[in-house]
């Protein structure tokens, strides 16, 4: 399990909310308050968005918390959209391919969670990453085939059913190999206008999600990054969030569903646009 | 391109070959006088046996001479069948997962060579990987697949010819792909008590490999260490070397052909076990 | 503040205490229990004695508990006499160059502690290391300048005398700095023969040190290995050990006094070859 | 010995300089073509002024050319005012606190050189360090001491004269030790506003340094980026430039007058402000 964090709304400098805050994402790479794993400190990683067309990573397999890049870039660095990541490996190698976000064009995608049986089947969730894609498979983890998969399933088209469709394909193989927790999800995933986030998990235990509206964006955010916690929103399970400038709209994220009945996927599509 | 060599017989300190040459393997990192790649820089590895029943690995992925702990590795070790290896990526990223020498169980291979049209194949490849052995897939590299692949040939029983239906295997699907070369090979392999070698391609242009017997047991090495070139045998392109303790026996290596026909696929075999 | 262990005594697996204990060093670097930082991340080091004369080192900036190469290196070595070392700075980077042990000839050093104002007195603190060993200074903290220092003291000659006169002489520094904790001290040291440790402090928080007797040697740690706590002797502060094969000796510790009078001083360096 | 370049003028992406020229300082770092070590694969390091008070600083211990951060970051970052730094060690460590350039507040500072008998020198070398500045003082190269004892000596009031003093007080040590060469330099520095840079040896063999005008603003490289050589200016020996804006201004640089005579150096000073 990891640990992550994200702006949308007016530029701002990366470390007001990667290292200044009293649970700032350095903080929980050395102490995370909830979940599983306390110490997150597999690697870690940034993107933000520039005036570039895609968005820039940096990241490195020490942690978080003594490397001194990390301090400098995120001092210097301004951006109205950013994604920042701390990870704890749940077996993978310590690797910068295994690090968080991932990017394809001006995608970025960021994610704290876990598939059942990621050994027994990962030949499997390789083999369903569109061959058109598989020069961007770089690490091993099942995340980067989330996201991979999920740009198959047309995230460029519909960022939030793509998604769902991409877990519940995961869940499905996790569910094959009998592995419990089939699915553990919550991640972050952005083209540089909207950013989107989800909650989701096949038993009762979704990783946490949260998010504070500010005046002049919005933070997700693995845990509230501060005590005043009357202003953190906990993003139900089930639920995806889209922030496009300061608006937010929420939508029904149901992997489970979608994946089992193509109407009801298209149903869901629908909703989903509608919300 | 890469470069790499392996010493079988009486114990030795590691760092008597692979830094104390005139060409040793440090000293090829920085400048390799053959082959089209002078700085191998992009990590190194080194396997050795030990009285553990697996070899013992260390790679990283800074250049050979400035790794402060090669130096003392290589110092302190002594064995009697040690691999070394350094790597010039031909496109996959420095990583400690894509260094050489790759193992499993009592096995370790380190390669030197490319198979054409890596980047379209690759997802090809990795389906081609034995189900139970998918989980020791760890990194991106062709030379990983190739040892995965033979591994599931039966590398156990039959150590030559499996090596080389599994490069037939991976041949033809770079012919497929239609990218020049379609394989290049030079490669040195170990189960702790037999040292195997073997050099081929599907063009005229098989990666360098030499033999030096000593008194004491017999290197293998990309190109030779020394300039008493006199000493250094040339091992021919097609050509498979078996090494236990100081007997030297030769062994054709053809997978063009093994690939095409399982009836000579079979002689090959015979003639390769009895060679 | 760091934790660290040592064994003296019949060669054993160096994975055997660095991994395989209810709380080996590995656990602790992720969980320590008792002392002031948990997590002890920011590198890690082993020295091991083989049959060459000067200990073999491997020191890396991950945590100690993704190192890949440490659970290899650690698995196939065994040596009768190893130091290892977890450390969470105090300050300085996290760069190998900080790691412990240090090394000199065939002595090596590791210590967990720290002294007072040590930016203040860094560069006279790098004043007082013999000029014919500042070749050898190559990282920035106050442990290795202890052991440069007390090298200059003559630990060749008396080992533990001259440790206690080259802490007496840093807190001497840090009391003029007048920076609060004037020396905290725990620490190990070896010349191949020998293995000492020491605890000592100028306040009443001497960092914790164990030693524990087993059948075949002796095992000195910053905390006990494992819940059976009565096999754990606590080393009492201002107080020294000494190893020779499974010989254990006490001595006085007493940097304080031997620092303010050489009378004293000369005192209780044959004292100390008494004990 | 090392390569560099700096860029003063129009704010433009660094990987214009460092990776997209046919002799970028990238390809410099695996085949410089001029001076003594062909390849600068010892670290490298960035440094450029965004809207912060103080320079950004990102430097690792990777080749330049396998570093997927220095890509990124190169690519989307803009400046008008950057500095980088591909490192060949001359004995120190390959450690990212050894890695140019340097900075302290404001300034910043690359070198390219040495100081003959630098191990024997390196203790009264950080004995000059202005005590105030040690705590700055993090890896072991002379080149940071040179930068430190330059801003003992005034570099925020002349920036020139003050390098040129510390040039000469370690050039000085280094004659004391009687190591040849006893200064070889070539170096850069900057405060956010003006871009310095100057060229000496105590020999006939000072590093290379070139600048070239450009529409928009100035390079100064350790040598030409592309084969158009008319447009680039060697530096001559015993030279500093000083760029602002685009109005490039030249200086005596001339650390050996300055070392022996106070006079003289006043007068080296009233000659560079008024140059």
């Amino acid at each position: 399990m990891c640990r992550f964090l994200a702006w949308s709304g007016a530029p701002r400098y990366l470390d007001e909310l990667v290292l200044n805050q009293e649970q700032s994402l350095v903080a929980q790479s050395r102490n995370a308050l909830i979940g599983k794993t306390a110490i997150n400190a597999d690697g870690f990683g940034l993107a933000w968005y520039s005036d570039r067309n895609n968005p820039c990573f940096y990241k490195d397999t020490h942690p978080a918390w003594s490397d001194a890049n990390l301090k400098q870039l995120t001092h210097h660095t301004r951006s109205g959209l950013f994604l920042a990541h701390v990870r704890a490996s749940t077996g993978t190698a310590t690797s910068r391919n295994n690090c968080h976000p991932f990017g394809y064009g001006r995608w970025c995608f960021m994610h704290n969670g876990q598939a059942g049986g990621h050994d027994a089947i990962r030949q499997q969730l390789d083999g369903m990453i569109p061959a058109s894609l598989y020069g961007d498979r770089l690490g091993a983890t099942e995340s980067e085939a989330i996201f991979l998969i999920a740009l198959g399933e047309g995230l460029d088209q519909n960022p939030i059913a793509a998604m769902a469709r991409a877990v519940a394909r995961v869940e499905s193989l996790s569910r094959d190999s009998g592995a419990l927790p089939f699915m553990r999800f919550a991640a972050c995933w952005s083209d540089g206008e909207r950013l989107f986030a989800a909650r989701y998990a096949s038993d009762r235990h979704a990783p946490s999600l949260f998010y504070r509206k500010c005046k002049t964006g919005i933070i997700i955010s693995s845990e509230p990054l501060d005590a005043d916690n009357g202003e953190w929103i906990e993003i139900a399970a089930g639920t995806a969030i889209e922030t496009q400038g300061t608006v937010l709209t929420s939508h029904p994220f149901a992997p489970g569903v979608a994946a089992t009945s193509p109407q009801i996927r298209g149903q869901h599509d629908a909703a989903s646009s509608a919300a």
